[in-house]
């Protein structure tokens, strides 16, 4: 990610910050990691959930990264816009300090990632400050900005979606019953490393027979036979990016109820990807999708969302989802996912990402592998 | 892990509810994925941070999980003593029923866990509920209960340790100048799960030469050198359990400032195992090893504290650092591992894993792979 990428996020933001109302929030205090990296670059992820590695204050004129001594020079050399400050203490010690510094007096903070017991410290440090600090909550503010990529992030999720694809292809041209949903799963992993992946972008699924009826098994040591569904639906983070695909794969022919899924869930699929488009309502291909499946005789077993928005991490906005719509924009990149999963038996679900363009949805994760089973 | 060991955990943790005062919290609430594994054996991990999987109910005579139908069935099948309820719409929405049917008036939480947005957000929809069912936190309660391991739990972490320590002699002694940090990294993973383990504990540090003074470095595609540092971190998730450990190895003869450097950490090291006892305060191991360090003049390149907790999660209670300290108790496993790192020059961390005996600490991190620069 070039340098004036950063710069035009952090502009943005600072011209959010001064369209405010005055006294309703002064300073931005960013500690969500993907949030953190998109506005600065700064790539270390946090060890744990309680383990933060850094975070961002900006206001009007300061850009700071705060950090501790384990992160101060891989700060300096990436947040390269940044003013790296490093804590000696812990962060509800050190930060008082700054926050006077800078003159803040209204703190915005990431409601949906701040601890209570971290926000309950805080309040209690700040308010010894003098003018003493106040503490306003922020709701999904660079979410918001990230729910629509920019050309070079729109470039980097390409690219994680090609390698995707061009892995599952061969994998899934390999597959035979006999080896285990273990043994696939890291068979994957191999080649996104010998790939040039970051990472994978969140544990492989590979669930087979009845492991397929769980929408999030892990993989385990069964054996994939001959006949049954297998799940796959992996991704990898090239260059910070996710890539989110699923496929379903017989080995064999699969019975004619498993076939009447498939049907079903290509039909849902298909129809909920042409519906994909700027200024549609995010529940409504989640509608259309799911319509088909309830008519086929599936709708209860159909229980998650059509799909989300993809880009620094896996699951983001905009969801397509019946709950809570939003308008679909230009420049989101979302997944189309239904699924169907009768316990016992076994499931299907087919996932595409697809980036939203200006005429419609245009589909990023080309792997084959799609079967033909209307006739 | 066997039934009984969930029963004695349930058990002692409703007798703390029991012993609270009345009104004080009827319910516990319990997010965290590590207590929750710990309390009811339900494996599956969060996706992302505020992606949760499922959360368990306890009061005086009810154990509920609460999940969607993502995991209904694994749930199920793990945590066989808890009552599976999935909830069909989210969280905050299908919460407030719940609570009302078991009589929750006060719903203890965990602090350290739950997000502010969320907080408010169950707030508002138990206000509605009649009668009100308040919101009272947690300050690590289960947390607590892990930083004593049970015999199950301190064989499980042995035979995370055992698997490392093999995986770690095997990797040193076929370590050659002009492999990169990333083919160690990639080979040190393939061990770990051809050897049987979950996953890795966290991603694995290998950081050589200059890379060696950043204690949280990533693996990059520099290639090793002679008579530079390699600090390889490492460890491994097995049956849920994590092990964590560091050694620092030269390829040829190291300068002279390393080995004095090297000299320093190791004493550092030994000095403050023997220090490591049941009664003594979590602070002054870390005061010896520092102590040491700053002595050899290198005081300002040891940023972190001494060690940490290691259970189900890589770091957890208690923390051997300056900070609020604590007494150390019987049945403890912690890491000591102090270190030197020198900007543009480079580092050294030892990191042993302990388990806290009556007599003192026992060393579970079997690999060899140390130096004598004594001489």
């Amino acid at each position: 990610m070039k340098r004036e990428a950063y710069d035009r996020r952090v502009s943005a933001l600072r011209q959010g910050l001064a369209d405010r109302s005055p006294g309703d929030c002064d300073t931005l205090w960013i500690i969500q990691p993907e949030n953190r990296r998109y506005l600065s670059g700064f790539r270390a992820v946090d060890g744990q959930f309680t383990e933060s590695s850094g975070s961002l204050l900006i206001n009007d004129s300061r850009s700071i990264l705060l950090t501790d001594s384990r992160y101060t020079t891989e700060a300096e050399n990436e947040a390269v816009d940044f003013y790296v400050r490093t804590l000696k203490q812990g962060l509800p010690e050190g930060f008082p300090e700054v926050v006077k510094e800078i003159g803040t007096r209204t703190l915005g903070f990431e409601e949906d990632y701040l601890t209570c017991g971290l926000h309950r410290q805080l309040r209690e440090k700040f308010e010894e400050v003098s003018p003493p600090v106040r503490l306003s909550p922020l709701e999904g503010l660079v979410e918001k900005m990230r729910e629509v990529k920019d050309d070079p992030e729109i470039k980097a999720i390409e690219a994680s979606a090609d390698l995707m694809s061009a892995i599952l292809d061969e994998v899934v041209a390999g597959l035979k019953p006999g080896v285990t949903e273990k043994q696939v799963a890291w068979q994957i992993e191999g080649m996104a490393r010998e790939g040039g992946a970051d990472d994978l972008a969140f544990p492989s699924i590979v669930a087979s027979g009845p492991n397929s009826a769980m929408p999030h098994a892990l993989p385990t040591d069964r054996k994939l036979r001959s006949g049954e569904p297998v799940i796959l639906d992996v991704g990898v983070r090239l260059d910070g990016y996710c890539s989110d695909m699923t496929r379903t794969v017989f080995l064999g022919d699969p019975t004619s109820e498993m076939r009447k899924i498939y049907r079903t869930v290509r039909l849902a699929q298909l129809t909920a990807l042409k519906a994909v488009r700027p200024g549609v309502e995010s529940n409504e291909p989640d509608a259309i999708a799911r319509d088909i499946i309830k008519e086929a005789g599936y709708g209860s077993y159909f229980g998650h969302g059509l799909g989300h928005g993809v880009g620094l991490a896996t699951h983001e906005g905009p969801r397509l989802s019946p709950v809570k719509p939003t308008k679909l924009r230009k420049g989101s990149v979302v997944t189309v996912e239904p699924g169907v999963y009768v316990p016992g038996k076994g499931g299907v679900r087919l996932e595409e990402m697809v980036v939203i363009e200006a005429d419609g949805a245009r589909v990023l994760t080309k792997a084959g592998n799609f079967y033909d089973f209307t006739s």
